[in-house]
């Protein structure tokens, strides 16, 4: 079986429930996960002073190698995601193919950026005012659209993870996942 | 205002959601949080291969400097945590001086083994049969005993670390915390 590979690519500023949800939930599904640094850094610092040790690095990274993105969010993060050129030349490889496209809390901002977001969306609330674009969904905690994954915030991320598992890995997998997690309210 | 201080000691093998979830959502609310190691080493890898930066070492840390003590999960790591007179000795101090103790998942496990579980408490299920104590309580998602706080996985992390802002900081800034996290679950 041919593994399954997923980025998290890490800014100084992102959020660290975020980050490291779908790095974990991902992982406890057997998928690939590959940390990266945008600059070469080993490290990167999020919001509340957690540093987290990275994988690789954004420039050895390729959209064939990989069979999604997913951005944690953070706002301070969110706009260094955003002014990367390499992440929005990613991101818009990654749509280009087909591939899958995550984004949670303030991230979503990066792929309007990157000119990747669908017609339907969900973020952090009020990040839909940066955004400016209708199509902003409040109600659900994960909203897909095509091949375009949003959530909203720190206490949505098991469940945002929890719909990656089922996208890339079936739903057998994802409801062992969730069993474990004790994440009923997914 | 006096800083009120929290200590949540990694030991390889924790349960990175759990970890994480406790540091950042407690820095939110102006906690002061020490990520210590107990060996000296500046970083430690968590169960699912997420490695963090820890703030200080376990030896340099007394029940004096502490409001709590808070551990994550993981089964690895807890066996650690379990099997070090450090920690053991720093619970029995802190519970001698009635301050609060909190743990997680597998966690309670290392309270048990420290004398300083009391009599309800909850865990990660099926941990309870290592426990071997009655007093498991399987439904709600925290269970207070005087000043030990228990709860049961990586998916009520989130409302744990809420019930420690409360217990420490107060309903006011627990509300306005748990409101930023869109956690209307807990």
């Amino acid at each position: 079986m041919k593994n399954i590979t997923v980025l998290v690519p890490l800014a100084c500023g992102f959020e660290e429930i975020e980050a490291v949800t779908i790095i974990d939930v991902l992982r406890r599904a057997k998928i690939e996960v590959l940390v990266a640094s945008l600059d070469g850094e080993s490290f990167v610092k999020g919001v509340h002073g957690i540093t987290i040790q990275t994988d690789v690095q954004l420039k050895d990274v390729n959209a064939d190698m990989l069979d999604m993105i997913a951005l944690p969010g953070g706002w301070i993060g969110t706009k260094t995601l955003a002014a990367d050129e390499n992440i929005k030349t990613l991101l818009k490889e990654m749509d280009a193919k087909g591939k899958e496209i995550g984004a949670i809390c303030a991230a979503p901002y990066v792929l309007e950026k990157a000119g990747v977001l669908k017609d339907k969306y969900t973020c952090y609330p009020s990040v839909e005012e940066d955004i400016k674009r209708a199509g902003y969904q409040d109600a659900p905690m994960v909203v897909e659209d095509a091949n375009i994954m949003t959530s909203r915030g720190p206490a949505t991320a098991i469940c945002f993870a929890l719909a990656i598992v089922k996208k890339l890995q079936g739903k057998e997998k994802y409801e062992a996942i969730k069993a474990g997690l004790l994440a009923e309210h997914c």
